[in-house]
């Protein structure tokens, strides 16, 4: 059974871990890493690796987003961020980074950003956004908050999104809310064409409330990162080897429950390195929402500075504006190499092909029975 | 069953954990934070949000006491400190941030308090600085010592207080001493027309026996911070999440004992970030004693500089004389924000809100159900 | 029982432990230094220390392999590295260290070992190199990967290698490949007339299967060091303390199944210290190999730098290299003092034979049975 | 029972602590340090703190044994030391810390030391050492090792030693030996008329051994200080919190067994703050010895350097010599204060008095039943 632990008379607590705790054992198996698949379906959408991209405009641009579809992955834009906002980002991002410049206030910065998160959100950008995406013909991804979703969605479909993110740092699938009239996620689905993956969420029941949603994904976690400071901010923590292995069992439960809905689970956050990714998805994950460690490549629109789009809230912002340094590799070395380097960050998906292929795993759903052990 | 470990042949010792410990789970509901209320009431007092302040003269002057009374939360005076001793407070502290200026003797400001707290304690000063207090209209809250409760209690009540804090780094309410008469705290509460709050303790059966001498809150713990150094010193700790759930299953058992009396279980000490407001709430505790975290609004008259009471101890000081910077925000900010920064130290009570709605609760007695795990 | 951790609802991870974590126990007996033997013996040949080299070039070349085996130890030279590639090592060596000093790009002297491994593996340059070991009279062994092993060995054989180290980072007795022929070890080794050690495996099974394929020693771990980046890259990771006691296991195990084939454990990686050697060994370890202990030898071909062969993998580098600096002391002082220093650098086996000696033991077979800690 | 874990098939260790992993829980009684004794007595003699020194020449000069005495303690001289084998020891430290500022060489320090070490032991100078002792009055103690005890006691005693410690960094009962005629620590002891303690030792068994031999008391641990590499070097560790809890089992067994002799468990090593004596106290010692913390008391012959007699090992130094500062207190002030700083370092039995007052405990044997937590 799982670990209770009373922290105080009458007062228990769940043990639970966080990737940095395990590791992955090898087996009496090998396999050549050319007989290895990172394939990654959902939906009627394939991918050649289980990558989403984190919805930061740190990382994703139209063109960045493009890129990664190019390169087999899932680029999603923030419907909510300064391509949402401004006209001219670059100018807008110019300013960010002038900001981070200013020694005499180190939260300048965020003060900057969260000036240019108050300009009002513009249909027309967005639509021209998406349509930059669509005409290159890898598949459109935007995100929206819960809060806007149901305003944003007509003019995001009607610009050609063929799937939705509605992620908010935590959500629910049971809003309550005295005044306004929150976001029913399951009538906001049934009324859609369009697949939805919504998160994140931290726990198993979340998971199956939001699975029973009829979202075609959940993501599990809130971006964790060098740059986001949720847990120190709220308290709330969601240590990700235990959360993605929650979320995987609600999966199978619903699996069961459905006689057959697969919801796939996508783990975001607590990638540091690319050893992370072959962690999460041994623990249970589908696939993998990176953003901090594609921060780098040398294409990414926020020049070495990684934020989530937390660090924009207006009261309360929950990351930093945090130089990550620039590796001067692009995206496809980045996540295919070859490294020239040996510290995890680059060749991210050969790395976890590799990992695949030295345990003797040939897919990734073979790879989520792998053998860990923790520390 | 609690954790007993036998950490060498019988000898055991209770697994204890800190607030670093636990974080917060997400769970199936969110709510509006509009929705939530902060607010918390002991005896007759009423506050927006359940904060005490740590009664350190780097915190709490006359003017911030009258001003976190006006924000909602409780300031609580030093009724030993150096408003009790020198007309001249001013002159006093700039004394004491000088002598930190002193690059050959890194002591120097603990001497130079040491000798600041030799001056005698003069009613005068105490009858005025509360004066200022009470003309403001807001709660007028001092503290003793136990050694000096039964001595300075009169003067205090004759200037206006309206709740007494007795609180030592650690008390008991039985105090052995053969030489002169300690403070008996039931007698002495049973005689007072004022609430008392008594503390601070580490485990049930303390917190369960000062409960029972009629105080209406206990404190928990001994306001351990980056500055003090008591567990250093005397190997004596608290490990705040177990002793705030110790103390609250006191409070549980004293309610059923007397059949309807609630004691309140005050937190003090462990609190780094705002998220540490929310964890200290979900152990257990009704409300939160804060110092550090307050050392840094402009308006503190510590000016940037931390130290708790017991850094004047004349022969063995358990805390440091620390720079913890200023943030250049004021009070208002601290508390409330709207925050520039995503550190966890502004717009502290803001996010404690803010974790409450993301968990689904609505005031503070529900959120001390919500769920927790442990590294 | 082993300890199994549910780390989310129904996974499951198994409890490991570092050399780090554990301590060796004094008991109730001392012996003298003098009376304590550290012999070693493998198939037919005898080491006067249970040593085995990384088979690394910052460590090993023909002249450190001589200096190792004239000191007791087997020096064991890379098959595929910079001598079987480069006829003037010498200066493709100071081309690696001149990379190093590129401060435009931190990623030069990876990309210079990339290149060096570029160039092919030269049978003529192997023979010469091999010939001068084996004309010294110390036993001849080489490392070859399991890919070029078939090919490879031939020639290492009619060169004069009397011991054949086959290992790959992580290898399995089950090589499953759809394209090529991938070595069968257990055919390899019994075509041949020289004993076989292979390696590194992480697991009780693994070794239990590498044992039936008729290797002499199964190496355990895959020579973790400060350089090796193995677990942030892939997320594999083989924790010393419990892999060498399941390995140890797996030897005992398979004695009972053979009625008496004794098969050596050789730990590789997770030596920092010399105490680190005495605590693998009291793991279970027949034999240590060590690299970046010995990198700091006056005699190493590194020259203060340390990398393992994983560093020149052309897409996926696992190793840095790493300068480790230079103690200005030969390979004697390193490996049998006197030690004009504290910190557990030099007099490696000196300090494995007072370890002994301190707590009683002879040899090192009954040295694998002493007292263990844990924390 | 007592935790033992698997850390890998049929590989067990056993679970301990160190004095770092505990805390003093506070209890429901509290207590006047005025009311407090820290009074120890060792067979005829009574020390008013129960405070033993670790026999180093960094810390115990004859002068410094006699201030030590005369302030309630017992200095123990090392009877190998510097002052065995150097008629001018100043001279000998002048040289020793003129080596240490030589920039070209980290090692020359222990080059140095080891150097002194290597001149003989002169009875006429220890003899002298021992008079000056002698004639203040104060308990005249000294240390031997297991080596040297037969050959030096009959000098040692006719100086006038009235206490001899019998000191090896791990000693048995039971020393084996092809070569040499071992010391037989129970014949041995018999033989004389003055108390003796020996040590150190780590475990339950070892202690009982060494309590049957008829010693005094048992020093437990070797020492552990900043300073001290033994762990590193030998792989063999102390944790501090199991050993003197283990060693107090084997006190209380062995009292059964002999209906009454209460041999003293002595603690060496692990004390960093003040607080670390009283968790010792709190383990179940019955006194402490303190090198480390007492070299940075202005009258210490180290002068601000701090190594035990380890480091002087001709072949395997398990001790650095470490700069620890000086703080520019004297001895009196270290061990009674009055402390102008909070850091744990100075006033280190006033701390004791009152960790014992505030948990309620009057002297040092009740204060070993103090509640312990452990994280």
């Amino acid at each position: 059974m799982r670990d209770q632990v009373e922290i105080g008379m009458g007062r228990t607590a769940q043990r639970a871990y966080e990737l940095d705790d395990i590791e992955i054992v090898p087996s009496r198996r090998t396999r050549s890493s050319q007989d290895v698949s990172t394939a990654w379906q959902i939906d009627a959408y394939r991918f050649e690796i289980p990558l989403i991209t984190h919805p930061t405009d740190a990382v994703v641009s139209p063109a960045t987003a493009i890129r990664i579809g190019e390169l087999g992955g899932l680029g999603v834009l923030n419907a909510e961020g300064l391509w949402a906002r401004h006209a001219n980002v670059e100018e807008a991002l110019f300013r960010l980074f002038r900001a981070d410049e200013d020694d005499d206030d180190p939260d300048a910065v965020i003060k900057e950003l969260q000036e240019l998160h108050s300009a009002p959100i513009r249909v027309d950008l967005l639509t021209e956004a998406i349509r930059q995406i669509r005409e290159s013909g890898v598949t459109v991804a935007v995100r929206v908050s819960p809060q806007h979703a149901e305003e944003l969605t007509p003019d995001l479909l009607a610009a050609g999104v063929e799937m939705l993110i509605v992620q908010g740092t935590i959500i629910s699938a049971e809003h309550v809310s005295r005044g306004s009239d929150p976001l029913n996620l399951k009538r906001f689905i049934a009324d859609l064409d369009v697949p939805v993956i919504a998160g994140g969420v931290g726990d198993y029941r979340t998971a199956m409330h939001l699975m029973r949603t009829g979202a075609a994904g959940v993501i599990v976690g809130f971006g964790e990162s060098l740059a986001s400071t949720t847990t120190q901010v709220l308290g709330i923590g969601v240590p990700m080897a235990t959360a993605i292995a929650d979320a995987a069992a609600a999966r199978r439960d619903y699996l069961d429950e459905t006689g057959g809905r697969y919801v796939h689970v996508i783990a975001d956050g607590g990638f540091s390195y690319s050893g992370d990714i072959a962690k999460a998805i041994a623990c249970g994950a589908d696939a993998v929402m990176l953003g901090e460690p594609l921060a780098e490549a040398s294409e990414s629109p926020g020049q070495g500075y990684y934020w989530t789009s937390a660090a924009a809230h207006p009261s309360l912002p929950r990351s930093q504006v945090l130089q990550v340094g620039s590796l001067g590799y692009d995206l496809e070395t980045v996540l295919y190499g070859p490294a020239p380097s040996a510290q995890g960050v680059l060749n991210l998906f050969g790395a976890l092909r590799r990992a695949m292929a030295k345990t003797g795993y040939s897919d990734l759903k073979e790879f989520q029975k792998v053998g860990l052990t923790v520390r």
